[in-house]
């Protein structure tokens, strides 16, 4: 049984500390938390909390460490900091900060003789490797990475800091003619607002200027302005009972020619249709624990990313049963 | 420079004549055939040809040799001898005989240092990955693959041998509403019937009776009789004219639950469409070639598959190119 711990317990780590009870060769050790653990309810009555501050007392029971903080502040000091006792798995996605991240995840792990794998989800995670596996076969072509359709937190937040908001959730829909272009092979030229449509639905205080907060969502630099956005007002209830979910989902679509006068064309396509995107996220979380676990026994140590990791060291099969029943 | 060498000069075989043209870090050394090397007329005039027979000849000029045959009787003579003497890819698609085929390789590249990557192209290949993925991040639950649509050749020569049928092509067609039924993640159990439609063009004699190879071919034991089959009578123009092509395609779909009570659903879906079906399985027979070309030059020998390889061995990108622009 390889025995993982949980570090940070908000969606992810609840997602986490489900995954762990489907795959039969895994155990939770227990979870980790900067609050009291004593007022944290899990999700199974069985799983024990601890305090943050006492996780180094525990480094021999842990065989992987799946750190479950958020990419702006908690990770790029946690990762680092744990990989010194821990083989330790992140979900670190601030894309242009991922070298760096990696950089210093590499060092301390390297020095501890650990293993670190960084970047586990699905974007950056499975869309990543899918545009390198597409991008090797098919040189001569394009990839389109589309997102959604589904919650962004960050635009969601973005709008409930405009005043007079109570509350509102934005979804990211992929343009379908986009889709249809890209899936045609033509290899078209799209800008932001060709590939995305943002919708937000926005409870108001009594009184606001609706007007005013409709104009200030759609000119809102970086978040808004770029993209065409649909503005609804709705109720509380309206939103709590009809968006209360997280799912998100998205397309990576490489499209690439091959032939003596590039005469033929081939699509690839890998796409996710998420109910739960934090819980989606902890399942890759979790069978990437398992492969840092392989690793680390085969005496390898260091920063990891899928891209380093061969696809059977994520699977709890065998070499002889994947290779006889899944090749 | 990656010198590859192409052994078998069929369909497969010029595909990666024309892929190695696309990849910047390789080139071709030359093609090697069992036919008279002055009567192979090559896609570029600067091949080289040579006799298969003087292929040991040249071990220290090619880095890893591309086998071109076919799976019924050259690749399983053809891998196991080549690979005593040089790092080799083949695609291997007999999946009930791979873990005899995976054997007789190991034995052969394990002896002789060198590195042979065998059942590569896209199902066994892109497509076991993508299951042997899915699996592993959700593992409560289903994958279903799907092919098609495309032409099987092994169905069309099946035809092409009924009394009467001068030529014929045979489209195997994933059944719509199976689809729609796997993408909805309600797990649907499908029989053979239920999951692909076998449409066959088929030019008969002149005064054949029509009646009577459509029954033979409706009624044929493993090819067509558990299939919903159409016939269609063409003339040879209108079978030249139109189905000259070699597309093929297909789907594999996953879809899984997550949650304490397995309230959320995803579906993971890859989908391939292929204007060539040889020219695309020689595209990733050219990328699996780097693989092996990299394995190799690390000290690693013996039999791998696509399950054995750390992404970011397929691709002419280094790692941290890869880190920074793709992950």
């Amino acid at each position: 049984m390889i025995r993982i711990g949980i570090a940070g317990y908000g969606n992810l780590g609840k997602g986490v500390e489900c995954a762990i009870s489907q795959n039969p060769d895994m155990e939770l050790f227990g979870i980790f938390t900067r609050r009291n653990p004593e007022s944290v309810k899990t999700v199974f009555e069985s799983s024990k909390v601890y305090s943050m501050d006492d996780i180094t007392d525990f480094k021999d029971d842990i065989d992987v460490l799946i750190i479950c903080g958020g990419s702006a502040t908690d990770l790029p000091v946690q990762t680092p900091a744990l990989s010194k006792h821990f083989n330790v798995v992140d979900s670190f996605d601030t894309h242009a900060k991922i070298p760096e991240h990696f950089e210093n995840v590499d060092k301390a792990s390297a020095q501890s003789g650990k293993v670190a794998v960084i970047s586990a989800g699905w974007d950056p995670g499975m869309f990543s490797l899918n545009r390198i596996y597409a991008e090797a076969i098919l040189p001569k072509g394009e990839t389109y990475t589309f997102w959604g359709k589904g919650v962004s937190q960050g635009h969601s937040d973005a709008i409930r800091r405009i005043d007079g908001v109570l509350d509102a959730r934005q979804y990211t829909i992929p343009v379908e003619d986009a889709l249809e272009k890209v899936r045609s092979g033509e290899n078209p030229n799209l800008s932001t607002r060709d590939k995305h449509i943002r919708e937000c639905f926005v409870v108001a205080e009594d009184g606001a200027d609706k007007n005013r907060i409709e104009k200030e969502i759609k000119t809102m630099p970086n978040y808004f302005a770029d993209y065409n956005t649909i503005v609804h007002f709705i109720s509380m209830e309206e939103l709590q009972k009809n968006h209360s979910g997280i799912p998100h989902g998205g397309f990576v679509i490489h499209s690439g020619k091959t032939g003596k006068d590039m005469e033929n064309t081939h699509v690839i396509e890998y796409s996710l249709k998420l109910d739960s995107n934090p819980e989606f996220t902890s399942s890759v979380l979790v069978c990437c624990a398992r492969a840092a676990y392989k690793l680390n026994q085969e005496g390898q140590k260091g920063c990891k990313t899928v891209f380093d990791i061969p696809p059977a060291y994520f699977s709890s099969k065998s070499r002889e049963e994947l290779i006889k029943n899944n090749l």
